[in-house]
């Protein structure tokens, strides 16, 4: 096999409370990254998108996550990369993600599957350390493994995949920009142990909900006492919409990643339409452009598609 | 029916990174509590133990839950309670639980069933309070439900009943004492948030385990960064326990509620055995009397047996 051709979801990480240790993988959007081999060494980055992205390999997401599984298989010869990213870059749904993990999927079918998904991850990790400047597998997991994935440890990459019930999420990305490393650096260094207590409560029955499929129970538990405070200052309308998305029916959300995309999850589709009418609303009356999505969670993650 | 007798189970809670959250009843050891109507109205109190326990209905636990229950049963007449405690008290396995708990289950026997077992629990914490000085239901609630529990929130008692897969539990009280309040009281007020997500990821990955089965993600998912490495220094002999336990196999495990009993958790029964014999060896070493029980999880929590 001399080319294929991949696409790569979008993620939402943290889930509320489930900061920096939950993600899960979206039906849409997704990128699609083709991959070619080539005799001559070396990586030649070609984006068909319009989003101005580095094209030298070394400055490149894909292109670091690339080179380090070329190194890890000691493979000698190249690759082209033609990236169509469909997932707005800074838009807090895991597109730096979705490039790493979508070029390293794509490169190992090439291959012939020299690794397994937990290496792949690793080496994503190189490019996504890139793009924030810290390790994180909260996108890069469920982009690979698809579903609902929780990284328990970061240093061993202890990645346990978990079950869902049928969920609808809308998501609204408003066309602001918040830089994660800005929305990391605002956070509390300490927070009072009550609070982390509440917030760890939560997380078990989040994690109870989803593996008993109890829809009151991830509704109920759905709540960020630590990090949503900080975070939603940075984005215009958050109370608004959360306010009239839970009227309308939904579950619970908040903010998807570091932001500023906000999602919401609901039981039915038409309540996720309906949430996507009332998200609207609010950034329309705001003047704010925004684009948004009712999606389902992607129950494989990178998937060929060519 | 004019009198019933109960057992009421010693209960494990925290279960390390579970602070404050999660509970478990166990087989042994267990309370019974005998309680017989009266005509004459009042609660009378005999202890058929040798641990001292106040007879004033006021003073005593099971005293103060019972009245919560006969108030809110607009119950006028009497009852007279016989309790003969097996689990010593401030031994960090639920004694005042048990106290507390098989009391108001034995009264909504004997009066006809009117309350559910989450209103049982609000009864029970008004025994509660009285020991502890605050609103816990992390050993009240599995008591009296039965098997592994979550709280996922005290203020609307949001009581989650959980799966575990077959556990052997060794436990060992060293004969010293820690007052809660004191344990309580030494807790940091502010954490970092790092270790805060450390802990969630683990409370995470536990309660993921115990519903799954998966006895290799609870091992690894037992562990405690914020409240043990407080509360160890109190119990003398516990890095050598621990060091030793998990040398002879056992999954993992730490300081049952706030102490001075530690407890362990293994796949097998000799394993349970050999663990004892090794928590044994520590506290015979020190010179430092000690108590050791080898149980299961009980699936159910008070129970009826007379």
């Amino acid at each position: 096999m001399q080319s294929i051709k991949v696409k790569s979801p979008a993620t939402l990480s943290n889930l509320c409370c489930g900061f920096d240790i939950l993600g899960m993988a979206l039906q849409a959007p997704y990128d699609e990254i083709e991959l070619i081999k080539k005799e001559e060494p070396g990586i030649v980055i070609t984006h068909t998108d319009n989003y101005g992205l580095p094209l030298d390999p070394l400055q490149n997401i894909s292109g670091v996550a690339l080179q380090a599984l070329m190194k890890a298989a000691d493979y000698k010869n190249g690759f082209e990369i033609i990236i169509e990213k469909k997932i707005k870059p800074g838009s807090g749904v895991g597109s730096s993600a979705a490039s790493a993990a979508g070029v390293v999927v794509a490169a190992n079918e090439l291959l012939g599957k020299p690794f397994d998904k937990k290496q792949l991850v690793e080496f994503a990790m190189e490019g996504e350390l890139l793009a924030s400047g810290s390790r994180h597998a909260d996108n890069l997991a469920p982009c690979i493994y698809g579903g609902l994935v929780l990284i328990r440890d970061t240093q061993t990459l202890d990645i346990i995949e978990l079950k869902t019930p049928p969920l609808f999420i809308t998501i609204i990305h408003p066309q602001i920009e918040i830089k994660t490393s800005y929305a990391r650096s605002i956070l509390p260094k300490e927070i009072p142990l009550k609070s982390a207590v509440v917030q760890w409560a939560n997380v078990a029955g989040l994690i109870a909900g989803f593996q008993n499929c109890d829809y009151g129970l991830i509704s109920r538990s759905l709540t960020d006492v630590i990090v949503e405070p900080v975070r939603s200052k940075l984005i215009p309308g958050f109370d608004e919409v959360k306010k009239r998305s839970l009227a309308a029916g939904a579950m619970g959300g908040g903010i998807s990643g570091s932001g500023p995309s906000l999602f919401m999850m609901s039981e039915s589709h038409s309540t996720a339409i309906q949430v996507e009418k009332e998200m609207s609303t609010v950034y329309d009356q705001l003047g704010i452009e925004y684009k948004t999505y009712v999606t389902e969670v992607a129950s494989k993650g990178v998937e060929v598609i060519k």
